[in-house]
């Protein structure tokens, strides 16, 4: 991961614990991608009308998931209050979609899998929750 | 505004307080243009190692409220704990933004009027969250 | 608008047609809005099965008006080549999205008002091009 | 790559060569955190006046990555024209940001680190593009 080595020759330290930080970028990065291309998936199936709530809270993630990776990705002059919301605004946006996408996972392979990733993401934005206190 | 035009031929009812939410999104898209605007005029100043605050603050308010009015711009099978801390996060941007381009509004014009928009901002999303119990 | 504003408090001279830009930008905030209005509006729909290709549209053209309205937003060290790239590919987006609501115009209303803001938007971006030589 | 795991359970066959397809997603993501965590560092080097042209590159790379990897990344109802201009957009805006940060490269590791991964995308875009006739 390019971004670790970049933190690393940043000019100012990194505030807080770089570990929790740069895995809530990093998930945040992987969930984005999977979010979009399970709304897009769901938006193929025969069964659309059913994944209705599923593609909304997809594409939901997914947008929260690119504005946080952005602003956890930026340490000059952080403000925490500004990152602690945004982080938990994302955490509750991937419980929400992967609780929908589990209902699927049965018969979805793609809600199966993209689950998986919004629980791996809401997990580093809990963790990162933690470090800011 | 043809957002409103677009939730009165929405074919579901949108819940809560529909003028609330259009203010919301109308004040996001007109702030994320200010703050890029505002956080580009910044880089061009000559004593822009003053403006890196603001440079920041700016983008990260650029980025949340883009999301939030995406977020809010969606009613179908909306989730309200996600708005809401969605909302919550970009009423926080907004402030911590306006706080930053108010220190700088004597000197730097283009800050005196993205602070008076991440104001206007902050409002629409307070006013927003107490409609969302 | 106040970004007209603060395009004319930037401190260094905006290159180019400084109309064609606003008005762009503009455009460019008012179209993403609605694009993300009317995907979620087919969502809802009862025959949401025949709205699959309008939702896709619907949502690249939301994505593309976004990161139009950014790069034009951003005068400072402008590249001309990448804006030029950008814009082109927003105007595609913009005259696919139109094409396709238009399509649905006469049995949804958001439809019918979404085409004509990617219409709108679409010749903000050949109007600015125009000026790109 | 979870995405790979998402397309291959997609409903509708992937058009075009996956492979390419994957690369420009995957390589979109990782530019995207890139570029934004070097605009931070540029902002807090102590020479930030002469960063000003890389922060600018930077932050309008990282928001064509975001937007290419999704459009990319949607496979239902593909419009090619609108895929080749938004992946055509996205390597003009690696190859201007890869040589900006070239420049810095050897007193800014960041820059350096930024450089390599913006060439690797602006590589897998236009490989992406050779897909697309």
């Amino acid at each position: 991961m390019s971004i670790r080595a970049i933190f690393d020759t940043h000019p100012k330290p990194i505030g807080g614990d770089r570990d929790a930080l740069i895995r809530c970028i990093d998930e945040c990065a992987t969930c984005a991608a999977d979010c979009t291309a399970c709304a897009d998936a769901d938006l193929a199936e025969p069964d659309v009308q059913e994944m209705v709530r599923c593609i909304r809270l997809c594409v939901d993630c997914a947008d929260l998931c690119v504005t946080t990776g952005r602003v956890a990705a930026r340490q000059t002059e952080r403000d925490d209050a500004v990152l602690r919301a945004t982080v938990e605004a994302c955490r509750l946006a991937c419980r929400a979609c992967a609780e929908e996408c589990e209902r699927h996972a049965h018969h979805h392979e793609h809600c199966r899998i993209c689950a998986g990733t919004c629980r791996s993401c809401e997990q580093a934005c809990e963790a990162l929750l933690a470090t800011l206190s």
